[in-house]
């Protein structure tokens, strides 16, 4: 039960933000009352948290899981970009609740959102550093700007959901997009034979 | 007074949304009464309609201008990619508002929102095509793709200021980003020497 109240109230909140939701909608929407979400989650906002501790929790895990093992560093980046990605099939509600927390951020943006995406963040950082130590990548590039350049790469593509439609052409899809901004990044950090 | 008004309007919608501001409060921050917002603009709808269209006419006209002229497309990508940056500076409201119809589209977000982020749009996939043509960028680049990528590294960036100084380094900023982003993406759209 649990987790079917999570996975609810991360729907409503990922829709509406957290001001715009009553404890009332989320009992609806999950099928219990409203005595029972109070003795387990307590009040609004602490089910607010546990539903963030949730979502950028696996969030972190399944990055963290494409850039652990011994692959070399362009392929790990391919893994983690493909993460990313599929978590946006996968977890709808991580990214709205995310863009929703940068533009209002609640009392949980340190403590939740500011150190799993630091976290994530500090481990791309480290594969990329490490392509250029191998002489992959080129030395100009600054690991903490390609990975910025990396996921918002994707963000924008998932923010903009609502406008796909008109500024992406009708016979192109999400998986055309995704390849080939991931191929222009690549090239663009890959050091050419030329110069190695 | 109307401009006054408009920006201190669009001050408040940027940083809590259409939902979370009052009448009152843009009048008190206008330092006008509320008689003469409603004299002015009606309603607050009406007034957030008439921020709305401030806001993303001049983010187009900029756009636009950018793009205009003889030079050469990667030269234009270059001064769209400028023009994008230095709009964030001088209108700081105009990123928020945008995010913000994404997330909670208003009943202006096909009339304003829409058509002029589409305007744009093709405006820029009119030069990346022009580049194709001209054999400097690869035949395999989608114009409208490479326009969501290049816009999407930039839109992050600007999304995620309250994350900045845990993402980026201490001795790097927005203006070593920027030229890095740009650096890349044009490096991984353009045709290498080898295959001309």
């Amino acid at each position: 039960m649990r987790d079917t109240i999570l996975e609810k109230a991360a729907g409503l909140f990922a829709a509406r933000g957290f001001c715009g939701i009553s404890l009332d909608e989320i009992a609806s929407a999950a099928a219990v009352n409203r005595g029972v979400l109070i003795e387990l989650f307590c009040d609004e906002e602490t089910l607010y948290e546990a539903v963030l501790e949730d979502q950028f929790g696996h969030y972190a895990a399944a990055m963290q899981a494409a850039l652990e093992g011994n692959k070399l560093p362009a392929a790990k980046i391919q893994l983690f970009a493909q993460a990313f990605f599929d978590l946006h099939k996968q977890t709808p509600y991580f990214f709205p609740l995310f863009y929703r927390e940068l533009l209002n951020p609640s009392r949980f943006f340190e403590s939740i959102v500011k150190k799993n995406i630091r976290r994530v963040a500090y481990l791309s950082d480290n594969n990329i550093a490490r392509g250029i130590q191998k002489g992959t990548f080129k030395y100009e590039i600054h690991p903490a700007n390609a990975t910025m350049l990396l996921v918002g790469m994707f963000h924008y593509h998932f923010l903009s959901q609502q406008l796909i439609d008109t500024l992406l052409p009708t016979h192109g899809n999400a998986e055309d997009y995704f390849q080939q901004a991931l191929q222009i990044f690549l090239t663009g950090i890959t050091r050419s034979a030329a110069t190695k």
